[in-house]
């Protein structure tokens, strides 16, 4: 049976690109939300799901982060990091000052709002669903005085007009996506363990002794983060990133100590750490 | 001269419910986005502005964060917490099968996303760019078969038919607010104080050590939330909040040795712990 990958769709989104990338021969499914492509997962309707969990400027995807420590019993067993370049969209060629409403998804127009401000003061913004709906909506919009911010592919896949390109407000715009899987993925020597936790007391001085479990083996964190444990304000679940996997001696005796420690505790997955290849880093994926 | 207070309109925002629990009788100025209260603050348009900052199931407004560590240098003066609650509005009577299109803020669909995939699994979700706009929108729909999500207020100024109350999937919802101002707030004796820093270094002991330096000093940290830097991926801000006031002799002292760990270090301001009034915390605010 050929495998089957659910993503983030519509296709022309960036997860669809990043399952692209995961597994190009597989079958890959678009779902409408994250939750269902965790939950299509979750149920055994498709063997893996790709979702975003982190971007480099607006930090972590909280739905992502929030099923996977409250809702399902899912693992993680690849990462993958991708370039995310936003294109400035329309049906054809127009001066900006045409331009009277803009579409995109709200976390795209965040992270182009310089630019709007700047460069598109007087169009309104309306948001969408994704950013492929984004291009979608535009392109069946009547009248010409409209754009979308939208991906690369997505441009090709609705035909539209690239006006001005990457005009994201911070160059370094990366996405890390996560496969999540029933089951992580086996030891490959430079791995990443991520786990959450949390604390029946509300006493900070309780995350310092799990830091200090780990900083007296030498375990390095590569990421800490807090969400909220949405019992109360004020009371949180940590996630935490380390270098090495769950399957190595003081790795395992490490997570056990601080197993002890935490009222809730829960291991997210241990997989090997994303490499990425120069045509990944810099190029540009065409089509 | 009238006191002016900005917050993140338009009226019908829990912004604005959390803007008159703190100066009903200022002059309350609608901005159409978080980053326009704050700008209008730095620029000293208006002498104050209220944000929300964190909501208990959501976590950290990240847009409100971001802006404090990046773009300005203004002081958290106050906090308040307020309880949020979503209603179904709808232009009159109808059955919840009728409805067909929801209109409503996408952090607030996501706060119903369990009420709206059993009770509306029919209706297809319209993103707004704000509570009150979904209700506006709603209301000028051709058609009756809509709802928005929306607030009380909202309801009350749009003369909207509420359906059904409270629909939100956790039962406590609370959003904190804080008033940003060129300064933050004397000594009261029941204080918080929120800083930001990162490390040069891409070495997690170093938070470790800061933590260090307020356990040894029996200083409580009441909250840790990483940010990314916008440099790279798996570079952080991170933000602290403490029990006690910046002039504090220990706090001061302390705060000066974690500054010397720290590449970037800035205090946000030292303000009262919001303590809720009986009616804040249960009753509902009428009109």
């Amino acid at each position: 049976m050929r495998k089957s990958v659910a993503y983030l769709g519509p296709p022309g989104t960036f997860s669809e690109e990043a399952a692209i990338l995961y597994q190009s021969e597989a079958e890959l499914i678009p779902f409408s939300s994250i939750s269902q492509v965790v939950s299509a997962v979750d149920k055994g309707v498709v063997g893996e799901g790709i979702v975003p969990i982190e971007n480099s400027i607006e930090g972590s995807v909280t739905d992502t982060l929030d099923l996977l420590i409250h809702e399902v019993n899912l693992l993680l067993k690849t990462e993958l990091v991708l370039p995310i370049e936003h294109h400035l969209l329309s049906q054809k060629e127009v001066n900006l000052s045409d331009i009277q409403m803009i579409f995109s998804h709200p976390q795209v127009i965040s992270q182009c709002r310089k630019f709007l401000e700047r460069s598109l003061p007087q169009a309104r913004v309306t948001p969408t669903l994704s950013t492929a709906a984004a291009v979608e909506q535009m392109m069946s919009y009547p009248g010409e005085g409209v754009g979308a911010i939208g991906t690369h592919r997505a441009a090709t896949l609705y035909g539209a007009h690239t006006l001005l390109r990457c005009i994201q407000d911070y160059p370094q715009n990366l996405t890390r996506f996560v496969v999540v899987a029933k089951h992580d993925h086996v030891r490959t020597g430079n791995d990443k363990t991520s786990l959450c936790l949390s604390f029946s007391e509300d006493r900070p001085g309780l995350l310092y002794e799990v830091f200090q479990e780990f900083a007296q083996r030498n375990i390095n964190l590569t990421k800490i983060e807090s969400r909220p444990s949405k019992e109360s304000l004020g009371r949180y679940f940590f996630l935490i990133d380390l270098e090495g996997h769950r399957e190595e001696r003081v790795i395992a005796q490490v997570l056990k100590k601080v197993e002890l420690k935490s009222s809730q505790f829960k291991i997210l997955g241990s997989y090997p750490r994303f490499i990425p290849r120069p045509e990944n880093r810099f190029g540009r994926r065409e089509g």
